[in-house]
């Protein structure tokens, strides 16, 4: 699925019998519209129409909108996503840039729908929050691996440099809400690992 | 007043009469409005009323919410600020986070509310880009100086350096939400420089 935090692979085939492919109906009928008509227009009985389910079922497993909200931020917490490995840390950064990229620019996307939540429901805030925290989990590894090359500081703050790489795209991208600069990604990469490599993220100089 | 991309001075007194007195009070209603219930609870009756101002006077020169919001934005835009002028790029960057974190970090933060609309308005989202594009063009100067002082290259693009800079300000408090950490308007905006000095932001290197 698209998630908040870059990656876009389509939605992995779930275990499970009917209840997973009634999850999976479900969660893709808040998504569509979700995007297509906002979070105002989000009700349990469209959702439930458009996913042609019964809407007691959805009442009864997803409660309110919120509920239906709350599991959209679970599915998109993808924990088989692996960061790029190209063998340098400009690459894996700049991978997983584009990664970011694509997930706002595609059409609909449900990772800047989610965003968009965030600022009206405190439950969304928190769930965003906790979305993006396990992504920067899942990234530290790019870090550790450009230390052990040698390619940055051993002290290096893995936090702090991947905020460094990936804030110049959330910010062209969801606040100033600029077209797609191609050129974005490897340059946000580039200046971080500069940064990076000058000592900008050892946690000694904080 | 409060802007969204930093300055935090008070209020300039405008010029001008009864008109100008009535516009500072309607909008200083319509921000209270706005940090205390909300975009969805904002209307024209209750700005009127806690402005103390009668509404007709209010739709015949605002119409609409829509009105409101524009001049919000409008009045935020301060053509008198200047960024910061320390001797050194890292100082000027440094003071220029700092704004921006005490921004968005006050009570009742109206820069916070301006993006949260942003979200639910197409034109407050042009209205914010444009205010953003604003105060980037305020803040060349400090890259120009920069540039004239050797500190960086003089191919550097200002745009770019300014964004990388502020990029995990906004990240941390608008999008992620997390509490001000003192540390970071200065650390970013150290990352930024030697990013900067490494030849990161040069606009051949593009």
């Amino acid at each position: 699925m698209t998630s908040v935090t870059g990656s876009s692979a389509p939605p992995r085939p779930r275990p499970g019998g009917r209840t997973a492919r009634i999850r999976e109906e479900v969660l893709a009928a808040a998504r569509a519209e979700l995007t297509e008509h906002g979070y105002d227009a989000l009700t349990v009985d469209t959702v439930a129409a458009r996913a042609g389910v019964h809407r007691t079922t959805v009442y009864r497993r997803w409660r309110d909108v919120g509920g239906l909200i709350a599991d959209l931020f679970a599915a998109a917490s993808d924990l088989d996503w692996h960061p790029p490995d190209t063998g340098s840390l400009c690459g894996d950064l700049t991978g997983l840039n584009r990664e970011i990229q694509d997930s706002f620019t595609e059409e609909s996307s449900i990772a800047m729908a989610l965003i968009a939540v965030s600022f009206r429901s405190e439950p969304a805030a928190r769930a965003l929050r906790q979305l993006w925290d396990g992504r920067y989990d899942q990234c530290e590894i790019v870090v550790e691996r450009a230390i052990q090359r040698g390619e940055i500081p051993s002290g290096t703050d893995a936090r702090a440099l991947l905020i460094a790489a990936t804030a110049p795209l959330y910010h062209q991208l969801v606040l100033l809400r600029t077209p797609a600069d191609p050129e974005l990604p490897e340059r946000a990469a580039r200046a971080a690992v500069l940064a990076a490599q000058g000592g900008a993220f050892e946690m000694s100089a904080r």
